[in-house]
């Protein structure tokens, strides 16, 4: 029942982006106080293949064993170790609007070893205010905030005209990954890791679905 | 210069994905009174190959015109309406917590065709709270509210215990397309559409570069 990692082999990226998908449903398993599960029954709560799970979950080193399935424990601490939720991250969020609010009162994230230290904005009559555990502090703080803390994330709630300016400076101070909600595509060196959350473009997608159907 | 919509054409779901992303440039260019672009040009801000941009745009019909490049407003209208963006869509939102506040107070979908028109929750604190120009209604009045007003889009940011119910019961009054933010999937009939904004998954795509990149 060990799994052997194999952390240099190029896993497609196809594989990584359903990652967290099973993490979440193995979550769900383990919620529910489920020890082990066959790649059959998993495959109809997540509603792909048997064999698709079976491949996908060959490629960390064969985690399954014939007629016991899958250890719901071991899996997700595998796959947690993979998605690097194994450490702790330190991070900031840039804009206190009601986005940066309620990434601030996500306690999922912090149960995945993501910590918010701190949250910044411009508006003085935002400056001083508490959300969740933070205080929201003033943007000149940003930079001292940055370096004495080792924020390696920073999530952008600002406006899009502001982004790119900011990214640009929490990349210069440190941080090694952007999570990135302004409606912008920010040009950062190729070293510098965004992922991006274009709300815009999700609901675009979703009226696209809409006419199409018709 | 006439676009040729062959709306019964198959179109990659690839290109499809792109297409809010050459609308969100399209409409950056609009308001710097940028009146035409070379796919050259277009290319260089997009940080996509000119060929995959030609590519694109052909599978409509020949926007561009050689030597003259593509005319902003036109191509912006045209991938506008295959997106939907021309018609005008009802939507609700359920879940008045941080985040479907900030989706409430978001002008963008407005000015998009997407009007929220109701919010609901269960929380009697939240009940008759005025947010942006909404107030927060029971979920008593969700019902009523669906079938009265059209409602075809409901955003979805309630607790993942709930939503697959409150999922199902929307779809039963009406609503054809769920803006899900649920960390959970909805076991929906195919023929509603569902859009997900998985936010963990998304940390975790990132948390996954920054161990990758080690």
């Amino acid at each position: 029942m060990e799994g052997f990692l194999v952390y240099d082999k190029q896993i497609s990226t196809a594989v990584i982006k359903r990652l967290p998908r099973y993490y979440r449903y193995l979550g769900d398993l383990l919620e529910k106080d489920v020890v082990r599960i066959s790649s059959k029954e998993l495959s109809e709560k997540m509603n792909v293949t048997a064999s698709q799970i079976r491949q996908d979950l060959n490629n960390f080193g064969g985690f399954g064993q014939q007629g016991y399935g899958y250890n719901v424990l071991h899996l997700y601490t595998e796959i947690g170790k993979i998605l690097g939720l194994d450490k702790k991250y330190n991070a900031v969020i840039v804009g206190a609007g009601h986005l940066g609010q309620a990434l601030a009162n996500y306690s999922d994230f912090e149960r995945r070893g993501f910590k918010f230290r701190g949250m910044f904005d411009v508006d003085v009559a935002k400056i001083g205010m508490s959300v969740g555990e933070l205080k929201v502090m003033s943007m000149d703080e940003l930079e001292g905030f940055v370096k004495d803390n080792k924020i390696s994330i920073a999530a952008l709630t600002v406006p899009k005209t502001k982004a790119p300016q900011i990214a640009n400076n929490l990349v210069e101070w440190g941080v090694e990954a952007i999570w990135n909600f302004a409606p912008t595509d920010l040009n950062l060196p190729n070293t510098v890791l965004v992922e991006n959350v274009h709300l815009a473009e999700s609901l675009m997608r979703l009226s696209y679905k809409i006419n199409a159907k018709d």
